[in-house]
């Protein structure tokens, strides 16, 4: 099999990695930046070609991992070179799909919007890796254009390297994504704002464990996320409406002293909250458990070493901070087959471990 | 030193062990519920006493830690049993404050409105210790009718139980306090409803880590916050206004296209983000380091058993989710003066680790 990736950055490196490692593919690969293309190269995730059409012609599957904006251009371009099947990892669908529709013409019927649902801190070639595309959900937005033999070479391949396909329409793909990943990082923004903008120097020797959760995403790239805002700007304008609904609903609750209405939302919200899963793909199978941590030092390696002393994998920590006061809970999360080792494990150290609801 | 614990629940029994452990005090305890106040005596936190009035009598410093309805009778009885300073733990403070002072007359400069910041996923007695107050930090809110000696005794006191005083208005807690600890619960409540209400069964497969940080709170005891909220309403209504107003302009921004205003206004958050410290209390003398985990069993074990070889506290410890996808970097929170020793004990094990600005 050969794949082309045209962009490579931290997701195109990865998608290169993982294509050599898991699909035995030879992979060509194409960057406008040539030092990224050398990192790539340096990596060894792609053999360099000397431009998108080079790394394209001969390709069963070309993945086009450039920014939102040039995203139709380097697609319609690659399926013009003769690249069997194009699919892309932009983070919006809509637009995407539409304009690579219109651009490529004939050819549309072989491209295929995708979106791998992964990241890192870390940013370009050099923090890339196979394992960002293992377990991640990446989404394929097929449209009634879209070759069925497309979508099925797709899906096998992004299984292959060990990621989940979630196919849906390109327009509730990006209405989805408003909701769960876009207005999440502008609810955090305007609450970090908000308390910025009227708290006095007082104010953080107040502030405990909850905002600290939630303003966690304000810390974000700035940049990236004003990108990726706007390409999704109606969804998520959408969201963010029907939040300040939700929000109005709730004030007005409260302005009116409605105990029993109040109770009824909190604890609606908090069952819809213990229904998400550590690991979105993973909605059965997993355990949390219930730690509490003792203030001194090496109580988390204790905790952590008892664990890994029975191979118990931890797929997530988090330490849950009290509403008010700084000491924390670990919840800690096993899997399933797992979880009675590591209440066990825990005990026997002489720790304190229960399975959450 | 003769203290009194009137409520003898999760914060009553928890001052009670502090006061014994700190003050070297004579501790007497009351609580209408007879089996809290034997398992409170049984922790070895109070001496029971067979009536309210019986346990503050003779009190130098009684502190009335009952659910904040009945915080003003009580805390009036003990003022009038003979109580020579009496002070609360109620999360709110302006009604309270006001409610006291009329009730108890005379006797209202030796009343001094406190709100110890410290909380435990535990309940009730058997979840109380006196490390909840330890580095806990700790409201007091004089009026102008407070006697300037009951705000010496209570600072006092609570500085030797290791806790950190800050002193402000009844009015200026509530604000405060709105804005910190009762929003950020609102918004993460309103923003679980609104995912919940508006998203299909796709949703949970594309939601990453930003969605579950955000939503964390939302799975807080509904009838605790719904109490806590309502006692403090116009603060907590006045800032969702305020949170609602920034959400509007961002949304505004986004439908006008304005990449510039965006980003400025991301631009702040993200400062004022990494301007907020791990522990309240500690603004200076923390370093965060980032620490990227290997998807393997054992690897925080490794990372926090580096850290404890070298008996370095762990200040705090957060696995920090990338924008999209489940994959962590630890972002570990460690004291200024071991970051040094911290950062070199992570690497010779073969972790990259890094502080972040």
């Amino acid at each position: 099999m050969r794949v082309a990736i045209l962009g490579t950055g931290l997701i195109g490196t990865s998608i290169g990695l993982a294509a050599r490692g898991w699909l035995d593919a030879e992979v060509a690969g194409h960057d406008p930046d040539p030092s990224a293309l050398v990192a790539a190269a340096g990596r060894g995730a792609v053999e360099p070609a000397g431009s998108l059409e080079g790394a394209a012609a001969a390709a069963d599957l070309a993945f086009v991992c450039a920014p939102v904006a040039a995203i139709p251009g380097a697609a319609a371009a690659a399926l013009e070179a003769g690249a069997r099947v194009v699919t892309d990892a932009g983070s919006v669908k809509a637009g995407i799909v539409a304009a690579v529709e219109e651009l490529a013409g004939g050819g549309a019927g072989r491209f295929m919007g995708g979106h791998p649902m992964t990241g890192s801190e870390r940013s370009g070639p050099a923090g890339a890796a196979a394992g960002l595309i293992d377990g991640a959900a990446w989404a394929l937005t097929p449209t009634d254009r879209t070759d069925p033999a497309a979508l099925a070479s797709v899906e096998d391949a992004v299984r292959r390297m060990g990621a989940v396909p979630v196919t849906l329409s390109p327009d509730r793909h990006d209405r989805l994504v408003g909701l769960v990943s876009h207005l999440p990082q502008v609810a955090s923004t305007a609450l970090m704002s908000t308390v910025a903008s009227s708290a006095d120097e007082t104010a953080p020797l107040l502030a405990a464990g909850g905002l600290r959760d939630l303003t966690r995403l304000a810390a974000s790239s700035p940049e990236l996320w004003v990108d990726i805002l706007l390409a999704n700007r109606e969804a998520v304008a959408e969201a963010i409406e029907g939040y300040g609904d939700r929000l109005r609903s709730l004030a007005a609750m409260l302005q009116a002293g409605d105990a029993e209405g109040l109770t009824e939302a909190f604890a609606r919200a908090k069952d819809a909250r213990l229904g998400l899963a550590a690991r979105p793909q993973s909605r059965v199978g997993l355990a949390i458990l219930t730690v509490p941590i003792p203030d001194r030092p090496g109580s988390l390696a204790e905790i952590t070493g008892a664990l890994a002393h029975r191979s118990v994998n931890i797929e997530d920590l988090e330490i849950v901070h009290s509403a008010e006061g700084a000491r924390g809970t670990a919840h800690v999360t096993v899997g399933e087959a797992d979880a009675e080792a590591a209440v066990q494990a825990l005990t026997s150290s002489g720790h304190e471990a229960a399975r959450l609801a």
